[in-house]
């Protein structure tokens, strides 16, 4: 059955349409639909993709040993360290070298840079659905080849079917998100070293982990990085943020494992002072061994507590659930409503926020995404979601 | 009297040349150097550049509004806004169009954008002594033409030899730090305006005012930027750095006012979400009445308080104090002290943290940069340098 909108949600849908349209292919933010639509009350945000355990933990931290001891001050008032020594500090810990990393302003910025610094030339080859900022970052769109995936097979990556791709199209430049958004399909690690062994030849090899601590191969529910290959293929570069796997998109965090002489060329002109005091203190927080047993503790819990989450979607009578190794979940509305209609009610009638795929390129149908967030909150966005589609 | 150092003081040297080499031609931060030289206490920091007072209100709205009413979480845990919703709001207080503005992470990511997107072509000129960024994100330092300035006349800019200069060496694009970095001469609004209306013709003009809230051109101490010269000079750029007069360098915020075209062309391809949630907030702050009221007053206090600063300093036996109306003050060294062994033992000895100025191109002599800091602290600092040229 269709959703139908009421007048007043016909109103303010227009006026969120404008905001929309001006952030582009992304989602506006919490604090800009705040400003604009101040009658809502903001319940749940599923629109965004974070662990909210692991915010807590930070937070937690923060306000022990920043806030409460006065040091915050001194995040505010003095310049961070550079990034070649937050580098060299995180670096132990990754177990890579500090010449393989470079810490980003976000993830986003590591893909401005390597969009704009070595896939200029040549081609550029990018499953879609996806993240739209890699190929929006292209200078050159006509560079772009992009690779379907097929809503038959639950948008999962056919590896030998992307490696003869990227061969027949002459490609140079790979991108793979790993899982992929906004599908959450994952890719075992022992295909994606079957694609890397294949794709020696290719110059640039990203591979987004964005949401790897999510993923896993069996029940330990063990994370499977990509990093400790990186000697191994000189053409490969791992895009992390922290802001989804530690729930702290606000301070801008993410790192950047690659090359030598790519990570030399990125600081040679630039990215100096490129993190905040919140974001040096983060990845000080995330050398020390305390509080990773901690999050390691909360990433099993919010996984667990997804997949129950995940299975509950799943039953809803008039959505599809696409199967999902990520925090959130690709849903298809199977029964005449649009997607829009459908974000729109959840957000004004229940306050979540959720997010209207219609701009992807790559999806044909209604579909939105979903993110995992607590227990409690999962069980409202399920009750929110049966009510509407009720 | 040349200064000599003791052994612990030649051994504490060692260290910190190896953090300075690896810092480049900036200085190593706080949190680097007290990593390092954890017996030290830091008393003063006169190396970074801001007005602690300013500081001091950040934090007191900051605790009032935002850590002590729980909002502190939604700063950590949201996406911040995108470049241009923040830009839609700051743009009503400065008076400029929403299109000709760009939010940065810091200053010095809007200077690696304008000397990467604008300035790789043709050639750029440069008063020296200068900030240094300006041509390390130069990619072919080939195309560069540093402009001397000369110490007998205080390292001030002569309006039509600068423009003369331009004209000789077919000059693209023109940089221009007002008051300039390391030294502090300001160049009055009306040479400034002779020197944009002469060089109409130049592809681009980049104008530093980063420490411009700090200048005045009578006893009023009135604020005079240029940015409301945009529309008359489509050439013109100017960039503003945050850090120094809100003394917030740890939260990354800063903007260029540019040509409708430029901004436009940056936003196109990336810097999507390169503010933080703490940015984001001090930009809300900033656009209010009240905040700015107080502000002006801190502005004003911190300016008279560092003119007597000054004028103690010049009556220093064995140093030079150059004229400045920036926060800071270039110091020669006149008999026979290297700045090296001199802010060593500043540091080492009194825990005030300076700036050797060796590195700097143009500089040919002994000089130290000092900034300014609360009443209380410039005392000591002339006590301590009064000591250790004793």
């Amino acid at each position: 059955m269709a959703i139908e909108l009421t007048k007043n949600e016909k109103d303010i849908l227009k006026k969120f349409r404008k905001v929309k349209n001006e952030a582009g292919t992304h989602s506006p933010s919490i604090f800009v639909l705040q400003d604009l639509l101040p009658d809502i009350e903001f319940k749940v945000d599923a629109c965004y993709l974070s662990n909210p355990y692991a915010t807590e933990l930070f937070i937690e931290y923060l306000q022990r040993e920043i806030i409460e001891t006065g040091k915050f001050r001194d995040l505010v008032e003095y310049y961070p360290s550079q990034n070649v020594f937050i580098a060299e500090k995180l670096s132990k810990k990754l177990g890579v070298n500090k010449e393989n990393l470079f810490i980003g302003n976000g993830a986003v910025e590591i893909i401005q840079a390597l969009m704009h610094e070595f896939c200029q030339e040549g081609k550029t080859s990018l499953p879609i659905p996806t993240f739209s900022s890699y190929y929006e970052f292209l200078k050159n769109p006509d560079n772009i080849c992009f690779y379907q995936l097929s809503a038959n097979k639950n948008f999962e990556l056919d590896v030998d079917d992307y490696i003869k791709f990227i061969f027949d199209n002459n490609v140079d430049n790979v991108i793979l998100i790993n899982p992929n958004n906004p599908n959450g399909s994952y890719l075992k690690k022992k295909d994606l070293t079957k694609l890397l062994k294949a794709l020696k030849h290719v110059k640039n090899i990203i591979l987004d982990e964005s949401f790897i601590h999510f993923a896993y191969e069996d029940e330990m529910l063990q994370l499977e990085s990509a990093s400790n290959l990186i000697d191994e293929f000189p053409n490969l570069s791992i895009v992390k943020s922290m802001s989804k796997d530690f729930g702290i998109a606000g301070i801008r965090s993410g790192y950047l494992i690659s090359s030598k002489p790519k990570v030399s060329h990125l600081l040679k002109n630039g990215f100096l002072w490129n993190s905040n005091g919140l974001s040096e203190y983060f990845f000080e927080l995330y050398t020390r061994d305390e509080f990773r047993k901690e999050y390691e503790k909360l990433r099993k819990k919010y996984i667990t507590e997804f997949q129950s989450f995940y299975n509950q979607l799943k039953k809803i009578k008039g959505i599809k659930a696409y199967p999902t190794k990520a925090n959130f979940v690709l849903l298809e509305l199977i029964e005449g409503s649009t997607a829009e209609n459908f974000c729109n009610k959840l957000l004004i009638e229940k306050g979540v926020y959720s997010r209207n795929c219609e701009d992807k390129i790559g999806l044909n149908g209604e579909f939105i995404r979903i993110g995992g967030r607590t227990k409690s909150e999962n069980q409202y966005i399920i009750s929110a979601i049966q009510e509407i589609l009720k």
